[in-house]
């Protein structure tokens, strides 16, 4: 199986990493030979149809800061739909820089690969949270597979766990803590009084929340995972616009304790079910799932059949994220 | 797809029920038509290869007590091995009552299952955790599927998602609260104050734990769970013998007072790692998965690439067991 990845940010080279730890298992386990033929980032790309070294791919991205310094195969100035066109693959790993206001350039990337009757694995949220039914609607017509456990929660894998694991459940509504960022921040409130701003200021120098967290802190990157959820899981038609978005930048601690005194914490709450389709700060009982600390994400489905079921993963994480990578790609492999 | 159906108990009538239910969306959803052609019970069978009526089925059980009434298909004393001779089938669906002695019969009906060349689907703990090799051995060698999510914690898919949505990362230990009876008697000391004995008694009164308790509060059905999920998922050799057991029935007031002033909680955890195959009273933290309340089971897998990931849910009952079979027969009739 040929892959190519564009993007080479965290985690497209967590990606190459798991595939460098992965391949003599993967072969074993699966009869999967892994081949990178050919990775971009945004200066260039380097190709290779015998395949390229994901540890060298790391060493030169590292030292050089573009891949297209990879000896031999590199070129400058290779990227985006021409990157595309010059590459022999089977399945496109599309993981750039994600972009919430049109899904570009990762819709196009992938509307491509689909027309070129390629398969496409990514944990690109905004083309999905903008166009999914285009890009679910592009794949299904092209007759190719299309998996992206990983644009929501990255080690929590919740839509492959609804699709297969639950296959013979339906999905009446679905409650998750989607970003780890608010969720850490939170939890630090509530267990150490502090102040919010203190807080975000921590978890910034902490590398836990951006430099500029307003996607984070403001409910955005919640939304378009729940709207991504609610398309896969629920069958919706909806769109990051459609999302009531509340966040916590207001959460102080007289709430926080007033919570407390009655047994609750407050969490960023996403939800989607047959009339609400929000992220706003909601009441949660400890006790439950939802009281879950730190960094983690949690969501759970409501099925017709098993009433709750949920999963709590890590959300984020360069190796994590392209575990859930990896999962979608055996899968194709498999399927 | 014609299933039979050995054992119509709980889960059994589970089954039947949730067939009835979802009949035509599994044939427009999965062009997939489940057929009941047998079912047998311990004092006769109805057997026909047009199919049973799920509904009809369900109705002469409850009025007549046996399978063996049902009209003009109902024979008496036909059962077992004799029942698996007359019955045209595709998937043994084996929820006979399960027997941690010696697996019997289940152990049997299923080895005349894969001999013939037929697949398996099981709720059945005892010859899971007493047998797991000689049977999944059995259904490798005849070439034949056999699945079981439905053993270990009914509505809390744990076996296939760890398989198939985790396909990219190994396991290195497992933790899991496994019985919910133990959970509900342990949330309710915890919360309430009350005796161990008197809490167990209102378990019972209220159909939650069994006249008999012994298997659940001794631990030993967690431990038949855990040796299954260590087979299935850490790819062990081990059996029921094979696990250090410790119940909760020595568990009082002191313990649980002590560990709350800690900020911990008192949960039978099961673990299965390199070193350790346990069932016991353990302390776990509050604000983590394993802090839930009530009924619930928990498992959490420490995996290669994605640290912890946990499941929460439903640990028993008959819709949300036999949700996991549907969901089961389901993927066999996919791949």
């Amino acid at each position: 199986m040929n892959i190519c990845i564009m993007g080479f940010g965290a985690v497209g080279k967590g990606v190459a990493k798991v595939i460098s730890i992965k391949k003599d298992e993967l072969k074993k386990k699966y009869g999967l030979d892994l081949k990178i033929t050919g990775v971009s980032d945004s200066s260039g790309a380097a190709i290779s149809p015998d395949g390229l070294d994901p540890n060298l791919l790391l060493e030169v991205k590292e030292k050089e800061g573009r891949v297209s310094q990879y000896p031999e195969y590199g070129t400058d100035n290779l990227t985006g739909l021409n990157f595309l066109e010059k590459v022999d693959y089977d399945c496109l790993v599309e993981v750039t820089p994600t972009n919430i206001d049109d899904g570009e350039p990762a819709r196009s990337h992938m509307l491509k690969a689909f027309k070129d009757g390629k398969d496409v694995v990514t944990s690109n949220k905004g083309p999905l949270a903008l166009n999914f039914r285009e890009l679910t609607e592009a794949a299904l017509s092209n007759k190719v597979k299309f998996k992206y456990e990983a644009s929501v929660g990255g080690a929590m894998p919740i839509i492959n766990f609804a699709h297969d694991t639950l296959a013979g459940c339906n999905f009446e509504s679905i409650f998750g803590i989607l970003n780890g960022t608010t969720n850490y921040i939170l939890s630090r409130m509530a267990k150490e009084g502090s102040a919010y701003e203190q807080t975000l200021k921590e978890a910034q120098e902490m590398g836990i929340a951006e430099t500029d967290p307003t996607q984070d802190v403001e409910g955005l990157d919640a939304a378009c995972k729940i709207v991504i959820l609610a398309n896969s899981i629920m069958n919706k038609d909806v769109s990051l616009k459609d999302v009531y978005i509340n966040g916590i930048s207001k959460i102080n601690q007289e709430s926080i304790l007033l919570a407390k005194k009655e047994g609750y914490l407050i969490k960023l709450v996403a939800e989607a079910s047959d009339d609400t389709l929000e992220v706003s700060p909601r009441l949660v009982k400890s006790g439950t799932p939802f009281s879950v600390d730190g960094t983690m994400n949690v969501a759970t489905l409501n099925t017709d059949l098993a009433e709750d079921v949920t999963v709590v993963g890590r959300g984020a994480g360069s190796i994590e994220t392209a575990s859930a990578i990896l999962s979608d790609l055996i899968n194709i492999w498999k399927s």
